[in-house]
């Protein structure tokens, strides 16, 4: 007999013919009012059975990509700073190995450690963030390394105007007055995003996905609900849209699933992370044509 | 003095004079993922007090139609065609009284019970399905008999093209090929409703609303919540609508309370109802006008 | 060391030198159906922090105002003739010292205790609610003084024509007939408010603000849920407008954050406050301009 | 057809013929801290579905005796002093017409309603309270009624020694100085009821038991959940040894069901009630032999 | 890079060298009340990481015995007979491989589906039961096969005197009085096994643990809670007891995670399953001396 | 208008004349399973109105003692080791001014901090631990500081047979193995409390009260809960045993009040932390006899 394995719904090809690896980074420690993002990951594995694998939408299904599932990475808790690197580390074998990460958070500030990764292999990475909040602070109660901080620590290492940040509907002051400078925001709606495609879709990019910049009706399971949000429609527009970018990386993250029981929030997460997938493998597969069966193994868990 | 009886707001009358019965279908016996539907009618009829029977969009008054409301079935767990005989014996005698019946699920599967009754009185039926999911699967896990099939099944006893699809966004891609050939199907959105009224007024309807085809925001009370659905006013539009068909039987299925703490979605289900069964009230009364009375015994329950 | 005292964000002002005054009245006595208004107060208080200070939809920062939040009332349950003069006493006194009152119900019939008030000093007081529910009964199983019959109660002291009805939604007939004659309804929406400015922008208005008006994905956690109402961002457009408005007082109830587990529902109302409260500072600031500093105490609290 | 009726399990018998008439009282007006228990009798209707009519511990069925269930009353909600009335009258009617009232609470005030009735046909009435708090404040916040003085307004119409109070384990240190000279009071346990039926068993006695005595572990579903309680099995056996004592009246009251989304709180209650009644039909049945059938009918409610 | 796993904590070994096969059944199709049990294997698994695998009661570890979890079989939903058969089927493979069949139910029908697979193989055989409820009914609402009638099932298939119930405390009086024949029943508590291993002790037994025997107390999650049970410590001493028989199969059913959100339940089950798993392994491993080795996989799942 | 201050009810003395100072220390960063404990002090005090201040268990009242609540910590999440330093830093003033700390956590990690400064004041400090878990891991994760390493940090100062731990049902076999050796282990329950105050009770005593020693039906709101604990009143009697020791400070940890939605948890930690209070200010006020008065300001806030 064999064992059941664990992975979100159609992503059980094995790694080494994987053009796509997803995996989770279950840590929520610096977040600073209600934790329980560490437990995303596992809700969606588990809640992607109650969607179909087949998009209507893309008339594609995610069954036929070859995309493996590595599970949760296991972190430490309470120390960030190695939190950060295991992540790092995890995302460079993988970029190492020419296949493109998908990470699923945790709290936001894990997209620090994948983008460091990201970095190194391509030095003038852009970002696309969508997110309600700006998470531009230097620090946050004298801590640097914060999910409230993540994107201005992410403009540390890739300097002014390449993070294009979208949905930002929260902040202090100063954060927006950073912006200005050295960002390039679009604040309230995901609009702006039709017009950037020139200037970047054949530059590298490294997409970020906070889902809080829905709307809470749509996603209350989230640790800073922000009323005045996007529809789920706004979203899966935009995320089909991204297939005109050179996508090299990216997450989704923020999902709190223990806030919402209905279990809606979790759904929605993972919707749009099949419908993400299926860009992704879209394009990869445009990109990269090459041959890959599927595998003995590769029959979905029972 | 009297006994108290469970009734939904306002449907109070006596069988005998009523035009339209109400019942529930507390059946939830083939659902895949989460089970719950089977307190919907027990819910609805509870929290039918939270609103009122006035209906401000048509101007009138629920409390001033002859409805009956006999409570949800006994319907034996575990045996799914005994359930469902059940409810085609129930619906039959509705019917053979000339009176219209109105379901209240239980899971979708119980529109096919219903169904049975009615394509014996109206050979010709057409069915119109408000879903987020096709439904038309062959069989689910080899069993014939589900939530997952019940169109499928529908059509066996209807034929081509006599099934209305609107709203759905789900389903693999074998439904969607098979839709193209054996069903109108109306992807995403109940946009198309409009312009099917030509054909389609003069001939026997029967109307079943998957409570699903809205927005999980709007209603996560339900079993396979599927994002990027309607909002709540596009189906009271909708609803509206329906008084240009002859409609002749219908239902109202897959809420599954539980779900949702806040009694939001229950509270949804029973606006919805509330205007179904005013649009059928004023339709049956312009249709078929005949005396009544309201009943010495027609006051709501205190 | 200093003991820690509980505000709504950034409201941390000393009562003396503020313009405005944020209380709670955390009463939830007539509540027909589903108690929990009460808890209200104290949880905008808590989850404020969730939230910023600053509001991008403005370009201000609620910390700059003069605010000084009371807390709440401490009110007898079981006796509301002793609320409601609990409730008129302190607005006097607010509006005696020059303040400006701002009220955290509790149920909708707190408001009756402060336009009491209100009246006194401005005997012509017009109206403003946004309301899923007319409020317009003249009783509720007998009861003159409910948070059905509210705005009948305050007819009975502004007389006709002086309270504008926003959103409406839900009623008996009678309560739609009488606004005909009585008050100035726009039903479903907040549209109209953009056509009333030429007569009421110099009269004293007092505005209240029962959030029921949102629809319940928006605001799951309230006691009498009315499907199909406006969206987050009407809302904050409607409240953004009323700087055009002489409002002299305020309330923002029926937030039952028990209902709402997610936390979503609070969150809204955090941050409505927040932008009705910027609005209001910002129109008191111009209009009364006077010097005042950052008292020594005025620090948020740790 | 039939309209389904509301009961207790196996409670539905007619009211001319029955021995024992059990109602509802949906009142929390005055509750100080988490209302709700105005839901106890509805949901304690409703769940006690989900236990048998059979009692193990006593070797008889509920449903073979002559009980009426009248479903909750109608109460003003906002007046506390007609709500006591109303029920009072209600009583009054039940006693008159030689039949044994137990009321479903609401909140502990309820009982003031129903003594006053008892007293009035029994005027040297004992009471039995199981209760975790005294209730013997004079007054709250001002108030003289309120589910925290429910004791001493009783005290007012009883006198001294009359009032038997069982399991306290909360109050103020005045409330436990007034019960030195004016109750019997028994700390902490119901040990002490085994020792009082000498005096007692010849006298008319109103049982009153507020389930918050139970511990919190076996109930958590009340409004002032207070630690250190009794155990399921010895109020269990204290409710078994009431059939040595003349009730002549009772009720079960402050059970809150929102607050146990589990269900099992009111799953104690309807089983602590089942045993009760079937004590009171007992003891009614052999004190008082007449005949009587089960009327046509008196089946239960499908 | 490997896959991910689903275990019960620390039975990871390979099916070929195990001793004791854990597999769920999950499947609430019969249910009368509340559905979800379904969902118990999944929950056990996921919450097993938060207990130990050392037991200090037995002062063993876990995982030093050789156990395959072989995940949840696949059940056809809405078909009764074909659920039992599968079940069948499986554990007829595992007894075949003369191995120790743990199912995790499920629902308690489940338990006939493994008792005739295990007769076959153990003509006379006995049957333990853990239980609040008697389970003997013929039939309910008709139907024979359900989890109230499943005691009555294996009665059909095992004889006279060959099922011990324990712990009883809930049935119709029929049960009662069938049990005086046809089983052996102690009612309310666990006290009685003491006294019968004389006669059991060298009979093959299956031994079924309904958890709902505990008291709701200690496992609120469970569709039809029966006040009145068992504390955890009387049920982890008679599982330690059960090493005195000759368990040739057990199960553990009725958790219904869902209905506790706090988690408890599930890890009750836990842990009761933990020290049940470490009794079976001790006494296999001392009745059938065996050398055996982990295998390069059996490391835990990271 | 004098601003509304929060505190556990009955501690609202000023620092200067205070014997005893209760302060919280939100912090959840190492807790490996589920978070939460940051909200333990927040929740506490604010569900701290609904108990009395009067314990008739040693018929005192808690607000006669002098006792100032300097509220929540604000802690920088995201490092350990910072966190530890402010809570060590903050303990040292308090006990440098001769008053006795009390700490709410929080997970169980914080005690390290308070420990540390505890023992540079008085070096042969002895430390009694309640508790499930035996807390001994040398590492977690490869982390030194952790929730479940916390008796070990503190025995690496203490040294060996300083720590008597009661209650423990879960660790590892290895933590067990290091009892044996290096500390007093009492396991399963808190009997041997009674034996060891001869030798202990003119020693400096820290008091550790990890609240998930209760078992989970008692405090479901903790992050691990492990079945098979002490029921409340064991744990009230431990606590009034105290009073024979010279306890120098003292923490109560580990509640997650979200993880239990009726409230119960954070009532039974409230009625706890009352009763420990009021013997430590019975102790402190026997020990150290001095004067001191109500203050102006020492009227509970309203």
């Amino acid at each position: 007999m064999n064992r059941k394995f664990e992975c979100f719904i159609g992503c059980d090809k094995e790694y080494e013919c994987a053009d796509i690896v997803l995996f989770g980074a279950p840590f929520d420690g610096t977040t600073s009012y209600r934790p329980g993002t560490r437990f995303a990951g596992k809700a969606i594995r588990s809640e992607s059975n109650g969607i179909e694998t087949y998009s209507p939408y893309q008339g594609k299904d995610l069954s036929e990509f070859p995309i493996f599932d590595g599970g949760d990475l296991e972190l430490p808790f309470g120390n960030t700073k190695r939190v950060l690197s295991e992540i790092e580390k995890y995302t460079d074998r993988i970029l190492t190995d020419n296949k493109l990460p998908v990470m699923i958070g945790g709290e936001h500030l894990v997209t620090l450690g994948a983008v460091r990764a990201a970095i190194k292999k391509y030095p003038g990475l852009h970002i696309i963030q969508f997110d309600a909040h700006a998470d531009l602070r230097d620090d946050f109660l004298g801590e640097k390394f914060s999910h409230a901080t993540v994107m201005r620590r992410i403009w540390d290492i890739s300097g002014d105007k390449k993070i294009y940040q979208f949905g930002i509907r929260s902040g202090d002051g100063y954060e927006f007055e950073f912006a200005k400078s050295h960002t390039i925001m679009h604040k309230f709606s995901l609009e702006g995003l039709k017009n950037i495609d020139a200037g970047l879709n054949s530059e590298p990019v490294y997409f970020s996905l906070d889902l809080d910049v829905l709307d809470p009706s749509v996603l209350p399971g989230t640790g800073t609900p922000e009323a005045g949000g996007i529809q789920f429609c706004e979203l899966l527009q935009a995320v089909l849209s991204l297939k005109k970018f050179n996508i090299i990386g990216c997450d989704i993250n923020e999902l709190s699933p223990g806030y919402d029981q209905s279990g809606v929030s979790t759904a929605v997460a993972c919707k749009i992370l099949r419908e993400l997938l299926i860009v992704l493998g879209t394009k990869v597969n445009t990109n990269r044509p090459r041959t890959w069966g599927r595998t003995e193994s590769s029959h979905p868990p029972q």
